[in-house]
């Protein structure tokens, strides 16, 4: 009998290629594919709630894949992690009606972006944290954050290579979009419904640019408007960002 | 004119063949060697507090140098970072006599060694601990660590292969020795006059035993007075392995 399995997983991106297979290089998804296929004997299709770039964590990401092994899934669970290199770990692991679609079924993701103003970068945490050793005008960040919340079309934070989307709707909602400070860490947390390609990072790079005094709360007001990437900031670094989770319908 | 540097390093071991520099290999000492002989433009000689052996990790790391160039100390510190890899970080740099060293000055070391009980390890965490995802008698492991305090012959837990120290003494004095539970770690913080290579590993692998059940509080006190290493516990994994801090009289 198919089963559809429904697993959280945490991972370190620092040593993959972001998510999504390619070819000749080391990904999450290829390497969690090679780890089911083992268990299941054939290949097995894993497709997860988005693709995150290279060098992005996840705290809790969400993948499905669908096996006929009948292996209970505490064992399932336990067969992955003794498969799986210690940067990616599997959390939870439990069964999902057969059409259960990671991607299409998540209701809202959250993620964060973790920016740290200290002069020197803890040795265990620089793969994990974005170093910005220059003065910010944090309390100017913290007002901006919020105006991203709402429903809005984020072409100005989308990629600029997002060629494969073109047509597709920029429209998503951001339901809360706020920087708190954790002593030297500035940490952007977003949650929204659903996000484009490099969007958070595009956010993040343009919060940076308020910070330094280079944007203004209206300035910021007029890139969202604008729907023009070349207003927006730069793309933040990769390694300052976290997908912290994923959120289903609770009969999902 | 010279001037005796100390400087306080922090380090993640992973990636290091240890502290000593050892040919062809990329080593802590090697790489901080390179980068004060960069900024001196001549060959300078990095001294540690103590070797710590590959993949053993630093909060603080006590080290000297000797140099001409009169480059301000804040800005030593920040040319050195600019030049180290993340993974390596100066603390702080002082300005000391120039008879100072940092391994016969110093008057006590702390070490930590860490051990992870949960049954996965946290993916951003696997670097830092010595994974033991089995059952520990953990409160028989707290009741032995404080026997190992005081002056005693810990011949039976230098390294096997310590045969460039034949002849010298085994006799070193630990001031405390104990074992604290955070969650799912188990801290083991040990402070010393000193310790023989491999000491602080040997007795975690032996407290480990005395958790699995292998030895009683008897059993450790009869290790410690045999004197023999093939009667203590086993080395535990260098990478749940910190060096704390470094203790010197006040005026050095």
């Amino acid at each position: 009998m198919l089963r559809r399995i429904r697993v959280h997983v945490a991972y370190d991106g620092t040593d993959f290629h972001g998510w999504q297979v390619q070819p000749g290089l080391v990904t999450i998804q290829g390497t969690l594919q090679d780890v089911v296929s083992d268990i299941e004997g054939s290949p097995v299709l894993v497709m997860a709630s988005g693709r995150t770039d290279a060098g992005v964590h996840a705290l809790e990401q969400v993948a499905a894949f669908t096996i006929s092994n009948p292996i209970p899934l505490d064992n399932l669970r336990k067969a992955m992690n003794r498969l799986l290199p210690p940067s990616i770990r599997i959390l939870r692991v439990c069964l999902v009606h057969e059409g259960f679609h990671p991607r299409y079924d998540a209701i809202a993701k959250t993620y964060e972006y973790r920016i740290w103003r200290g002069e020197s970068c803890p040795p265990f945490e620089w793969r994990y944290l974005h170093h910005h050793p220059y003065p910010l005008r944090d309390a100017e960040m913290m007002d901006a954050a919020p105006l991203l919340e709402g429903e809005h079309d984020f072409s100005a934070f989308a990629a600029s290579d997002e060629r494969d989307e073109a047509g597709l709707s920029k429209v998503r909602t951001i339901y809360s979009s706020r920087i708190e400070k954790r002593g030297e860490l500035l940490v952007y947390r977003v949650r929204g419904s659903g996000f484009l390609k490099h969007m958070v990072r595009n956010i993040a790079g343009t919060l940076l640019e308020v910070g330094k005094g280079n944007l203004t709360n209206d300035g910021l007001r007029a890139v969202v408007e604008s729907r023009d990437r070349k207003l927006a900031g730069p793309t933040a670094p990769a390694k300052g960002l976290f997908l912290i989770s994923v959120e289903y319908p609770e009969d999902s």
